[in-house]
């Protein structure tokens, strides 16, 4: 299998060379003469160190081949709207980690542990969910499989990883000058984020909820199945590096005992337990970060509401909200 | 009126010394002949800068006359557990910061702009709530009187001035090790804080709620005098200095647009609407960090639930949170 990276030298890209060169797809690490790495022009050339080897970044090819099977896009929605559906049109199946075809009907949203069968039919394009859904669907589908899940309510801790390498070099530059007595001074953010925290910089509709927010209810229903699930985010940015934390109150259409949800959990594909009440050691983002498994705990019965649920959740941003996703998606083909 | 800090050497003592200077009690700064000082034996003999003169901070007296008309109490549960009963039979009125009060039937339990008329009939000692607490009920308390709040849940991001000057000082400390290349060493806290964030460090009780949480529920009941108010939430500590935010769903009693929860907000004492969709402003701690009011934003119908509210707000930890509505509490009196 011939794979490409579009978008290598990005900090998604980084860890899709770090997964393809260790864990592989379909169980295989991917050999370097069958690797081809893409970026801007302003990155071809460059030279990266894969698996005790140097590959050569290129430009993106003008006439649309990648010349490879599978093609992991994380090179930003703009790259992926103009060029997917034709480097499709040359034999590559794009899995795409932008948000530019998450909804468009001919394309699959898939999160491997939730819905494998979707990837069936694709067109040649394959979408990766937005990070905050991945997480919070690895939890909350086993759940709603077993009692039907009916709403959600969202609140995200969300990592600066999220936007890229500019996000981390942006907290890590402000928290040292903030430290050397000087002002945090916004670049890639719009508020200073060194010990600080603010809704998420998407764009806000005229419903109030911003980009973030509206991925996770829209892919959310697609992914599940479930056009009609009812559910509210509030998502906000962190002064954290890579992994993403979400506090969740569920509802479902029966009443569930923590006992019970505790037993889907435990035996749900991609979540890990970390819910020790005693040792008050439960998901934290440090924990998560270069995990591929979904740490869940705080697992409770909702106090505002018989049989409805609260728990916590952190996944790495990077990992499997991003690049582990995709390289899963790969296996299914 | 003559006025006693016990616990005057800590975060929140600090911020009680800057109010009763500048504030003051009922309109008149408190000058340095009616302010007496109080702390660990530890610190007695060090003197402190107020309003142009200097203090010395005094061991607390075996005898529980502190020789004042108003004493605030901030040295920990366990000092105001021993002593507040006995500081009121000495004549002070203690408003006690802790949380050693807050739930005894004889103890007014007041947020100022919530409600004032508790104070009368006090029996010497009043309890200042939770800081978490105070921060939402000065939203959701003006949204309870017009529409009858049924159920909120709520997700914290709590900042580490709640541990006091060892919470900041560990935070600062450890994000410089891990700047520098080093690790994280836990302290005060029991889980890395640089670049992390965690479940609220109290005990975690049977129902799967900690410390942090039962206060948030069970303080705003005794306060809106609302012993069936629904609410759950999640308390998580994150790398932030002094200001808490959190992130609200409200119901009530009947289906409530946005524009009259907004005009409700608008009117409410203590509330500063910061809600500019177009320019992405919303509260965040920085901009919450010394000022009176708690911020409030992000204000919408809540996606998931027809005519609920969802919302987001930050607010002084150590002002509004604690010394600020305790001096609010002695101006009623």
């Amino acid at each position: 299998m011939r794979v490409a990276i579009v978008g290598a030298t990005g900090a998604v890209g980084q860890e899709f060379l770090d997964l393809l060169a260790h864990r592989g797809v379909a169980g295989r690490p991917v050999p370097p003469e069958a690797l081809r790495l893409y970026a801007s022009p302003r990155s071809a050339g460059r030279r990266v160190p894969y698996a005790g080897h140097e590959l050569t970044v290129e430009a993106l090819p003008e006439d649309g081949d990648l010349h490879v099977d599978v093609a992991f896009s994380s090179a930003g929605g703009s790259i992926s709207k103009a060029h997917a559906w034709s480097w499709a049109a040359h034999g590559a199946v794009v899995v795409d980690n932008t948000s530019a075809w998450r909804l468009d009907p001919r394309v699959p949203l898939v999160v491997p542990e939730v819905n494998p069968d979707a990837v069936q039919g694709h067109q040649g394009v394959i979408a990766n969910p937005n990070c905050s859904t991945i997480l919070a669907l690895v939890a909350l589908a086993p759940l709603d499989r077993a009692f039907g899940l009916t709403r959600a309510t969202v609140a995200t801790y969300q990592a600066v990883s999220g936007a890229g390498q500019a996000g981390i070099e942006e907290l890590l530059g402000q928290t040292r000058a903030v430290l050397d007595g000087g002002a945090p001074e916004p670049a890639k953010f719009p508020h200073p984020i060194a010990f600080n925290l603010f809704s998420h910089d998407s764009e806000v509709g005229a419903d109030g909820y911003n980009l973030e927010e509206r991925k996770l209810l829209l892919e959310s229903r697609k992914i599940l199945g479930r056009p009609d699930l009812a559910l509210s985010a509030t998502c906000v940015r962190v002064p954290v590096v890579r992994a993403h934390a979400e506090a969740i109150h569920a509802e479902f259409a029966r009443e569930v005992t923590v006992d019970e949800a505790r037993a889907v959990l435990a035996a749900a594909a991609g979540v890990r337990l970390v819910d020790d009440p005693a040792a008050n050691r439960f998901p934290t983002p440090l924990e998560a970060s270069g995990q591929d498994d979904v740490l869940v705990g705080r697992l409770r019965a909702d106090a505002s509401r018989p049989g409805a649920l609260a728990l916590f959740l952190a996944g790495d941003q990077v990992r499997k909200g991003a690049a582990l996703n995709a390289v899963q998606i790969a296996d299914l083909l």
